[in-house]
């Protein structure tokens, strides 16, 4: 068997997780608590999903192919909604639509690099940031984050030689669920500027920010999209996971080389998907702003539970957005952990191990825990299950 | 500035030629006929429109992740009709769906090869394929096709070496419009088994080829999920193209390294575009019979219409799906052709030489025509136009 690009990189990890659930039963006094997913489980509001419809049976363009890099309404539109967030100007050629946030990282790295160059990626990692690096033949260079689940400008500078390329951070972030602070992506976006390399910085989770304002100042920076490369999604803020649609704002001669990419694996982004985002971010603002609030309602529920856990040997690494990330007491490996915790206690969570590389210690006594589908009180259960767990 | 995976490779020839458009007025007596294009411009039967707007109204499925090789029931109707359709037995877990068909070429190759591999093209080649094959490192060696715009398998052989991991075919081909007969394609895969590599055939024009019955035998072949590997798109029998749905045919075990690219590259085709796939291979049948047998008519057409500019110098080198591919008479490059055709006849078609190598002479002297959207009085316009000419 010949090396290919697929097989240097592991299998997605969600859907391991999923093959985990088969043959198990679940029964009405212990259902399934999934907390594996980062992601809505519930549909859009109905007056989106109305106008989406109406979108479909109305309007040809809806099923036509429209730009590669998306639809003039919908780029000019996120243009004037990250200048207003980030306080800056931003120009609707600075901004491209794809097939959602993991297909925009992929674009990026098949626009800034090649063959055997360097990706600083701080651990732990979102796990498809790793594997597109895997494939496109990539390094990625891990950068351990600190107990406080924040990596370091320093130690990154001691990684980056003559065939580094960039920096990728996500903040809010995935796993950890910290939110970097502003002064701390400002000395990523120095030390990127000063060693001519880029600086990526996945915000998928930004709606749920829990600090208002912008949470960083980089698009105020003069000619900033020489070096930032900003990754945004639309999934998580109107629920449109299954529509598949993110965004890219860079400069636009890199959009032009992420053009090439985007044709050859999408075409364009789907239609009613584009137009629902651009819906949403002109008629649910108030209803999103709910949304947050809810989710730092149960994480504020996520914090005030943490103590009984403690008192069992956990430890809260980080927490927001959708996640907390957290340090399990047992003498077994988290991953062995996450596989036992669906029969045993019904709960579905994914291992730290998913997350680092394999000889990373760290991820073995560590768990995601994807909090944002369950209430309080669903919230509260989950603790109860983590509570009783022996091993 | 450092080579990157996309400055390997040209700007989407697509995106391009609309470029050219820019700053010409058409007027109402002499309008644009473009014929740029290999997608329907008319959007899906009102009765699917409906279909898909209920869907997205009523199914909180429409709006959530789904398994990343496809929903179980697509892949599933989707095995049963290539059954029929081939006369043969696939399964459901040899079909994966992909966000189009450029989306499946992508992932296919990212599983069957590595940096330095090589992959065979018979010229002119389809564009997107070239493209992907010079992002992902691998070399596109050209198989220059008869005048007949069929290739050789006797010539293909001499092309292989330890490098080589498949054959891409297109057919019905673009941009030549050429159906293979069967016994070639069979050619082809005998000689990929024979030699260890993987032969690819990429069948998005399948439903208006003017053959009745299976196309080729290769899914009636023992094993043949070990060679074979089918790509097919749902774009063009639906009118779906801005829902990106195509699919692909493979062995079970190649479907789950296919999985950790589409995972990275688009989660999972959108939801809304496959069950629009689903719902029209349930119900639309009779309908895509009624739009082959309009696309044969307007075959028909450009064949009766060849005459009067064959008296003007003008060969047809290939006719069938949406597709004429024509050899024109004149000293000038057919890029440069297609550049001056835009202002001085209203005519948008795409130049030989955006499917061929550079230094492939054969492509200076021809041009791609995408009739499919002309009707009988539109192909006599574009003829007159034609024939008008002079250079």
């Amino acid at each position: 068997m010949k090396a290919t690009r697929t097989n240097a990189t592991f299998a997605p990890p969600v859907m391991e997780a999923r093959r985990w659930l088969d043959g198990v039963v679940f029964t009405a006094d212990r259902p399934l608590i999934n907390v594996s997913q980062a992601a809505p489980v519930d549909p859009p509001p109905l007056a989106l999903r109305q106008a989406m419809a109406e979108f479909a049976i109305e309007q040809d363009s809806a099923h036509l192919y429209g730009p590669v890099l998306g639809n003039n309404d919908l780029r000019s539109e996120l243009a004037i909604q990250i200048s207003a967030h980030y306080a800056a100007e931003v120009s609707a050629d600075q901004v491209a639509i794809t097939s959602g946030c993991n297909q925009a990282f992929s674009a990026v790295i098949s626009a800034i690099t090649d063959q055997g160059d360097e990706v600083i990626l701080p651990t732990p990692w979102y796990f498809n940031h790793k594997m597109w690096l895997d494939m496109a033949g990539v390094k990625a260079i891990d950068l351990p984050a600190g107990d406080d689940l924040l990596p370091d400008p320093e130690k990154a500078r001691t990684l980056i030689n003559e065939n580094t390329r960039a920096i990728a951070l996500v903040t809010p972030n995935n796993p950890g669920g910290v939110e970097y602070p502003s002064d701390l992506v400002h000395r990523f976006y120095d030390l990127a500027r000063e060693t001519g390399i880029r600086l990526l910085v996945d915000e998928t989770y930004r709606d749920f920010d829990s600090r208002s304002g912008a949470p960083h100042e980089l698009f105020q920076q003069a000619d900033w999209d020489d070096t930032f490369i900003h990754l945004y999604s639309f999934s998580k803020a109107y629920r449109l996971t299954g529509h598949r649609v993110g965004a890219i704002a860079a400069g636009s001669p890199l959009l032009s080389e992420i053009e090439k990419f985007l044709d050859t694996v999408a075409i364009c982004p789907g239609q009613i998907g584009q137009f629902a985002a651009l819906w949403g971010m002109q008629n649910l603002t108030q209803w999103v702003a709910g949304e947050r609030d809810e989710i730092l309602d149960r994480r504020a529920a996520i914090a005030e539970g943490m103590p009984r856990l403690e008192a069992k040997g956990w430890r809260l690494l980080g927490l927001g957005a959708y996640f907390a990330y957290l340090e399990h007491p047992f003498e077994i490996a988290s991953d062995d952990l996450a596989r036992q915790l669906v029969p045993e206690a019904g709960i579905l969570l994914l291992p730290g191990t998913m997350f680092t590389p394999s000889e990373d210690p760290a991820g073995k006594r560590q768990v995601r825990i994807a909090f944002a589908n369950l209430d309080r009180a669903g919230i509260a259960q989950l603790f109860d299950r983590l509570q009783a767990l022996s091993f």
